[in-house]
């Protein structure tokens, strides 16, 4: 079996070639590797049926088979992807800033890659497809290590996109797919300090925590997302109902799903009823303050853990607050600063708690859902990033960018 | 002594308060910290004293003691560095990014501070002011760690500028300095995760390498600076004369200070000599390789280790190329990624250095020694990036900054 570090080597080696391809070449490279995926539907089908009864064999639940489960229309699926992504601008060789010195020295800022991105994720197939085709449209390459429950799927997918890509004229080596799946492999990818130059981890937070502890190379930590919506005082009541039911209800396993429902005591008692009616009628589970419960009698008591848990699941924490302060501080403490709403009429409460919640998006009467690349305008996204440098929130091919400095002289020292 | 995780929790409680700041605060602060560093100058040069005496005692060298050394000039520096800050323009809350989306909801992407950043520095206290300074200019909170022989020092400048600033109205705790100088306690504030937001290493390789192999919270790599300079077959003598003996001699012990010297084959045996009689005049030693040496009498023998050696001294290390190709090749394999430069009058030539030198500068006809937040019209720097993520190159107030997603609707769910 090929080496981690001897695979990584390949793909470093490749970042210097393929940083001055032409977007011209990678995005007919991107609808080659479209066209390849959709000819090797068979093959990759028969790849994944692999997965899918070792999965079977291993007892694992209907919910992880549906995420490793491909079909002709998901393999379709994968390949318009890669050409919505081979239609999007360029975000490479731009220049962003630019001075001419007094001592005659012109400097610019241009957009380049960022070399090496390592990317680290669970059970999803068409993780490697997406991955692959947003890294390679940024002029980057791509060193991918995937669930082992996906394995033979993974590699299908990437042998087949790997071999379009060489034969479209990119360099060789520009994607790579781990093939030993096992932990220590993964760890040694999170050290390889020369040859990667960010690292990604996609998937739940045992995953990301695993990275955040063990990586040394750069990381820009993704999606725990433990999202709130404030009801204020002055909210539409209607509006507020149908926000909250669909941040809870619409998707609870993803990470933009709402947790924690706050709302202002002054209209807890007529409000709270109103709100919590069509989430009891869906089977939510409540969990509620002593003030929620109070109001809420289908409310069981809520712990100091759970405003710390974002559950993945039916499952609503409720906290009446005093007002807009004790709302804002609740979320700085307990929240993962992903995505925070407040449902107001009122001006200043709305402003105050855009600029005062910390986190990643933050948002005036629209459910948090929202927060997603696609539906901010960014084309396509590679993850939700949580923390704060390099990129915050949906990260689109803007955020798979770095720059470098251009000085030209004639002449000048210093 | 108070705990290392309580200073944390002070700044970083600092920060929600902080980060609403007007400029105009933020900027009467700067002149306040300023004004006290001046009035305060008999203490600090008191406290600066008894470092001095110990690092004499612990018998250091006189660059050690010249580094650590702060006279009344030096203080009123680092007061007119705080001015400088305090007119340059705010990096925060402007909005660079923002789209009316189909549905009706409006995403703005706001300029927010990072939060709290942590610096670890070695043994110079101009650090302490400066880093302070483009911290709380930016509406960031800041935690110092300084080296041991520089305590004295430090404590007396953070302590003078903390009391003006919370004078002047910045939130209490916003600037903390470790007063444990043990390795366990830097250990430790590498592992802060929630409440630093990036941490910034400031010094030796040593200590670059120590951080990024035991952070766990997000590093900003600086510092560390293998430049070349390729002399091309177009190249004017002299000009690659002056500006090879700039780049090695002005000022050999900063990271943008060159290393290696790269020269086309084709002019070796007329340029190389012309470059190298200066040098040898100034009495830097030159390492060369074969081809170097046959021409160079006066060089020894380069090794492969020499290629990776960052000197910070009088030394140059020469290795002739066949060309354009096999220079970059150099570059790429063996550099930092810090800051490259051609020495050319060929115009292809040039453009492909540019675009095919990884480094964070690259340059066409002018010494490396420009690579400087100042020099590059940033108006301050707080270190020079040589990793990819986030910054790169010199980094000025806006790579202090982070961004928020401001998103306004009136109802909309998805």
């Amino acid at each position: 079996m090929i080496m981690l570090r001897e695979q990584a080597n390949l793909a470093k080696q490749s970042t210097y070639a393929l940083m001055i391809t032409s977007s011209a070449l990678r995005n007919a490279a991107l609808l080659s590797m479209a066209a390849a995926l959709e000819e090797n539907v068979e093959l990759i089908l028969n790849e994944n049926e692999k997965d899918l009864s070792a999965a079977a064999q291993n007892g694992r639940g209907e919910a992880m088979l549906d995420r490793l489960r491909l079909t002709k229309e998901r393999v379709f699926d994968m390949a318009q992807g890669l050409r919505k992504v081979a239609a999007l601008p360029d975000p490479i060789g731009g220049e962003d800033f630019s001075i001419l010195r007094p001592n005659g020295i012109r400097i610019a800022r241009r957009r380049v890659p960022l070399g090496l991105i390592a990317i680290i994720y669970e059970a999803r197939p068409n993780v490697t497809a997406d991955a692959i085709g947003l890294c390679l449209k940024s002029g980057n390459a791509v060193i991918l290590r995937g669930g082992s429950e996906a394995i033979h799927s993974n590699v299908a997918v990437a042998d087949v996109m790997a071999q379009a890509a060489y034969e479209s004229g990119l360099p060789e080596g520009c994607i790579q797919l781990v093939r030993d799946t096992s932990r220590e492999t993964a760890t040694e990818l999170m050290r390889l300090n020369s040859l990667v130059d960010v690292l990604i981890p996609r998937g739940g937070a045992e995953l990301i925590q695993s990275v955040v502890r063990n990586a040394t190379v750069p990381v820009i930590e993704t999606g725990v997302g433990i999202c709130h919506t404030y009801v204020n005082a002055a909210a539409d009541f209607d509006m507020a109902a149908e926000i909250v039911y669909n941040a809870k209800v619409s998707r609870p396993a993803v990470c933009n799903a709402m947790e924690t429902l706050l709302i202002d005591e002054a209209i807890a008692s007529r409000c709270l009823p109103k709100i919590a009616a069509p989430l009891i009628k869906r089977g939510v589970e409540l969990r509620g303050c002593e003030r929620t419960r109070a109001i809420l009698l289908e409310a069981i008591e809520a712990t100091e853990q759970d405003w710390y848990t974002e559950y993945h699941d039916y499952i609503l924490s409720i906290r009446v607050v005093d007002g807009l302060e004790q709302a804002i501080a609740h979320i700085n403490k307990y929240g993962s600063h992903h995505s925070e709403c407040i449902v107001t009429n009122d001006y200043m409460a709305a402003e105050r708690f855009l600029n005062e919640a910390d986190a990643a998006a933050v948002y005036v009467n629209a459910s948090t859902r929202f927060t997603d690349g696609e539906e901010f305008g960014l084309g396509a996204e590679i993850g939700i990033s949580t923390q704060k440098l390099h990129a915050r929130g949906p990260m689109g091919l803007n955020e798979l960018t770095s720059v470098k400095y251009i000085v030209r002289g004639d002449g000048q020292i210093r």
